[in-house]
């Protein structure tokens, strides 16, 4: 597995470093060499969004997607409809900001079974893909970890994700593979083979799982520090076809307590040595 | 789908009243009812096993199973060897004990691939299958949750669980069913027929998925309480011709705090309404 040259195909998720705003983020990853940035909703809170992605641009940042649409899952109607609105407003904004697509963590409800869940998923997306269409914008489809199918995504395979980007089967839905919910299937090269042969292997994003995880959700780790075989899985989705960014998503209460331009060293090196 | 008649099926894990001594369990679970129990190999210590599984019979209660063998994979050589010894001891124990059935849960090392981890798996059990042959003991693979891949199991599906027993080809190696660990699978009702058809269904597990789950280990639910359609799953295990003990398998700080008395009435309540 060849080792990443330079930092052309480097992303970090505003979230990974939550303490920054958007602006100290920009201007730190550009002054670092990262090339990409994935912006997530509540970085472009009280700003306009037209003047926060030229200004990314100015900073020499490709903005590889907006975070996050999706959770279209609920028994209750109105909750479905509100999605569906909601939704909308992400593709808008994402087309404000000027970024191809946007990530959907698709959603559940507890107080229903995984079948309909997935069902309103489908539906949801259906509903708002004339919308991203019109807009330029990709809606990518991105499993999550089944310990998060009560409440976050009743899509938790791959196997899952091709199966409904299949089924939507247009230019516009694609998926986005996170090594932290995936790394564990046994299936996830044959399926990351089969999601680029169809053309929707649109996104990857890294970090590591860390032995022991002490938090279900906030305790991510750098890539390298875990148990998650990166390199692997970058050669597997790069012979699937995959060129585009490698996106660092850390959630970590640990490193959001560190400083900031220590984290993004640590990324930095470890997405050389490590990813 | 049929509610419960009577008690005659319901199995209690020692582990589910961890603060009751193995002799105090005993006699609360015959004393209200309950038919079944399976003992953890802590709530041994101690004793004379032969004496213990006697003192078990005396109660009417049935020995469903010994919980637990497996933790096979590791990349240190001697560590597999002293697992092989371990599970030979084991069913050892089972036999002294008088149970049919040691449970597998079956490990993995987050320093190796989890395909290094399933090969070390499968070569375990496959190692100590003519000691479960010799002593009359089934050795049921379980699998688990994939958010314990790191470190519990490398074995994370049923249709893994199905195409390991299937390999391993004998009638002293089936299948333990966990509804906290399969529950998500849109697989399951599929891999369960399966498992059935060919002979490898052994055991059936319960509790429920808290929403929201705060430990990762020591969170789980009285059915009922949470997410899982454990009286679906029950009636696609019993289509797959499962007719055996209904394990009541939890663990949790929380209730292990209360009286268990208090804890062994809702759980039978919960086995009547919800299970």
């Amino acid at each position: 597995m060849a080792e990443h040259k330079d930092l052309s195909k480097l992303c970090i998720h505003t979230i990974t470093t939550k303490p920054w705003n958007i602006e100290e983020a920009a201007r730190n990853f550009s002054e670092s060499g990262v090339k990409g940035i994935t912006v997530w909703r509540d970085a472009l809170e009280g700003r306009n969004i037209k003047q926060t992605g030229q200004m990314l641009r100015d900073y020499d940042l490709s903005i590889v997607s907006l975070c996050r649409g999706g959770f279209f899952a609920h028994k209750d109607l109105n909750k479905r409809k509100a999605a569906i609105d909601d939704n909308k407003k992400a593709i808008e904004e994402a087309a404000e900001l000027g970024t191809p697509m946007v990530v959907l963590v698709c959603g559940a409800d507890p107080l229903q079974s995984p079948e309909d869940s997935r069902k309103q998923i489908q539906d949801g997306i259906a509903a708002v893909t004339p919308d991203a269409s019109a807009a330029g914008v990709k809606l990518t489809i991105e499993p999550l970890h089944p310990m998060y199918a009560d409440t976050r995504s009743a899509i938790n395979t791959l196997a899952q994700a091709n199966d409904m980007a299949e089924d939507l089967n247009s230019e516009w839905v694609g998926i986005a593979v996170d090594v932290y919910h995936l790394w564990w299937d046994p299936n996830l090269e044959k399926e990351l083979k089969r999601c680029g042969e169809n053309g929707n292997l649109a996104a990857f994003h890294i970090c590591d799982w860390k032995v022991p995880t002490t938090d279900m959700l906030l305790d991510r780790g750098i890539m390298g520090e875990g148990c998650i075989p990166v390199k692997k899985i970058r050669s597997w989705v790069e012979a699937a076809g995959f060129n585009g960014f490698n996106e660092v998503e850390i959630f970590s209460n640990a490193y959001w307590k560190e400083d900031q331009s220590e984290l993004l060293k640590k990324i930095i090196k470890a997405y050389k040595e490590s990813s």
